[in-house]
């Protein structure tokens, strides 16, 4: 029998051009999630894809959630009896703002000549439609010379995954039968550099809260009470200060519980990788490494949890100057998880922090936006050393086991809840500004990215895995 | 000789309604200064207030600055050799926002019923525009029945008090002939309560300045660089919680150096005020004092520095949740400055402050919007004392002399550049809602402001003062 992977790969470069120019339609649909005012464009989005999987021998359609719909396809000519894969992506993207750092409209993706070749650039060119785009040009490419899938293949594409996932869980439990796989395929992580491929095996969890400090009843003239009551923003960042100790340790109640430190063989694998945090920080204009005392940067972004504002505001914040104590005060904080913490034990931890250290008469109200707790994959399995197999027959370097700073959380939903594990297998670099202004995908990238999927396909299609 | 006071008192009486009416002519034009969209309205204000000045007696024009203009206003008619009052006052308003929290538009008042009779709601409605028509009407009411005033009088009506008043000493250097007098009167501050009149006798001054920390060079996300680089809201709450100590001092480099405790005397008159601090704060739902450690509340409002934070921003403040760690966070921070603080000084300490304490890889910017140093005003004058038998004349209460935690750093400035006092008489209420949603001014203030500052004339316009 002949190699049926030759012929694909062969398909996708002669039809790599094209490729890109699906991916900038897709980038065209401005799906933010987090915003209601984008809710047409998200289903848009869903649409667009159910179509392209229509097309590519799938039934698919699109279905209702309590949020925004999901996608879901399923391959219609397969060996019968052949492996299972589940494809998860999700097709929501990140706020553009701040808008005037762009230097292309975000949702008009241009592709331009850089350092590495031509990358395309806009909201989403990678995380995580361009991804999304790796795997289901390698669909399309196995489709077009074969007809067929060497798999039982579903896919399922999320519409929320930037806001907190909330219809995930609902639509997992409700359609467990449907979505039933030997395992998941996910592309939203990234390579270790633009030549060596990565499976991420450690993923950190997220808790993200919204911390609004009330004071007084209304917004005060700060002549006529500064010194005499309560400052709700003074108050707030006095609050914010103390979330770290000179150490940098975090200070929420029970926050290190049941924390498990990495295996010294996984230790070992990350020091072999040869991470240069100098180039790494000087890529964000930073010199000085920052974060917790004694811990390597590969340790404090891949095992260690943080706990960061991402938002600030209060009083007055236009231009000049406005001499007020505002009544109230708000922070955005995410904490990132690492195995053996509880997003549970974590969530009270933080009420409890803000509850028990706000002054008297400041009140503290509390949302929780999203909870997920971090994901360890084995080392070692069937289907990991097959997608490793796949990785080495297109890419030249040998392909390496790596940890993530961001969360996956679907990937812990799905172990949870469908019972199966997933392979985090993704092709961004970390210079995409991923969630900023001029987010970018190496065209490199998207192409390589679906070569391997199609090698991978190749390798966990065969009835021996 | 007939008593001058007597019909002039009776024609206020006889005029209160229109009074009203002509104060929110002045409250519908939007003269906010510090927001550029409505520099043609402050203009607007100003051409109004030279109109109802020329129709009362005045040669009056509006005088152009590098920003908003200036009125000034110079009695035709007066006995030769009179005494020269100045009376300043401001027709710009603070911004209204926030917007959604008005009852009614701050830009169409409304007069309403409430527990102390009519008042008025609307931007400006006390501060500074309501003040204003209290000597303007009485000035107004003086002219119709005498057909000359017992003075010779200059009004002098800024624009920008409420933006730091850029213009202010230029214009007063340019024109110390045409501006001189022998005392200043200004109406921008409070009653004791609204039967007890005040002379305000102790101000705080201010400086307000705007502080941004710039980290990372771009916008980062959490998951790839949280805990291994800096984050600027977290350093800027860090830096903004070392401004006091456990005891509520500020920690400014120089912060203190100079002030002067206020007299045995002052102290003692202002314990006898019997300030209800409970009353105080539960008008703004709060219940336990807060401030510097040690001090009594009109120690902590009259007598004693601040530092509060105004406004505050950075990073995703939108709906919902987005893992960034931004490149910048900025503060707006201003310090409430008392007798012998010198703003140089204090903004010398706050840049420091904020560089010393910066981490690597942070840079401070900071911008200065406004210095002005505190004002003391001589307790025993006799302008002071002609202005206390004025009030006695009009009011069943004595007046009391009282200190101020707000700015009127204009009155600083005329003694400085034009070389006398000024008498700072008001008739705002602590509950007046100054530079929040739904200001207002009482009826009541607005009417005996207006008696009063008739026979505060009547007193400073006799030959003997």
């Amino acid at each position: 029998m002949s190699d049926p992977l030759a012929p694909v790969l062969e398909r996708l470069d002669q039809d790599a051009a094209l490729a890109v120019a699906r991916l900038c339609d897709l980038l065209r649909i401005p799906s933010v999630s987090t915003d209601p005012a984008f809710k047409p464009d998200c289903r848009r989005a869903a649409e667009w894809l159910a179509a392209e999987l229509s097309a590519i021998g799938f039934d698919a359609a699109v279905r209702e959630t309590p949020g925004h719909p999901m996608v879901v396809g399923h391959s219609r000519a397969h060996p019968e009896g052949a492996p299972r894969l589940l494809y998860y992506g999700h097709y929501d993207v990140q706020p553009a703002d701040p808008i005037e750092l762009w230097e292309s409209p975000p949702f008009e993706p241009v592709v331009i000549e850089a350092e590495r070749g031509p990358r395309v650039v806009g909201r989403g060119a990678v995380d995580d439609k361009g991804q999304v785009m790796t795997w289901l040009e390698a669909l399309r490419a196995w489709h077009a010379v074969h007809g067929s899938y060497p798999a039982r293949i579903t896919v399922l594409l999320e519409g929320e995954e930037e806001s907190g996932s909330p219809s995930l869980n609902g639509f997992l439990e409700a359609n467990r039968e449907e979505l039933a796989a030997d395992v998941c395929l996910i592309s939203d992580t990234g390579m270790w550099d633009i030549d060596t491929p990565a499976i991420t095996t450690s993923l950190r969890g997220m808790v993200y809260s919204e911390v609004t400090l009330h004071g007084p009843s209304r917004d005060l003239h700060s002549g006529m009470y500064g010194g005499a009551v309560p400052n709700p923003i003074n108050v707030l960042a006095r609050l914010i200060a103390q979330l770290h100790d000179e150490q940098g340790r975090i200070q929420i109640p029970g926050f290190y519980d049941g924390i498990a430190e990495p295996s010294a063989e996984r230790l070992a694998q990350w020091r072999e990788l040869g991470f240069d945090e100098s180039a790494f920080l000087a890529e964000v204009g930073l010199k000085t490494p920052a974060g917790e005392a004694g811990r390597s940067a590969l340790e404090r972004l891949w095992s260690r949890p943080t706990c960061d504002v991402n938002g600030i505001h209060g009083g007055y914040t236009g231009k000049g100057a406005k001499t007020v104590i505002p009544a109230h005060a708000t922070a955005k904080i995410s904490c990132r998880l690492v195995p053996g913490q509880d997003p549970k034990t974590v969530e009270a931890g933080i009420r409890r922090f803000f509850e028990e250290r706000a002054p008297a008469d400041c009140r503290v109200e509390l949302t929780v936006h999203s909870a997920s707790p971090a994901i360890e994959v084995p080392d070692r399995s069937p289907e990991l050393t097959a997608a490793l197999r796949g990785l080495d027959r297109v890419f030249d370097k040998t392909p390496v086991l790596i940890g993530c700073g961001g969360s996956i959380p679907v990937a812990g939903a799905i172990r949870r809840l469908l019972g199966f594990d997933s392979l985090l297998i993704g092709f961004g670099l970390e210079d995409d500004r991923v969630h900023s202004p001029n987010e970018k995908f190496e065209l490199r990238c998207l192409h390589n990215g679906a070569r391997a999927h199609a090698a991978i396909l190749a390798e966990l299609g065969k009835p021996s895995t």
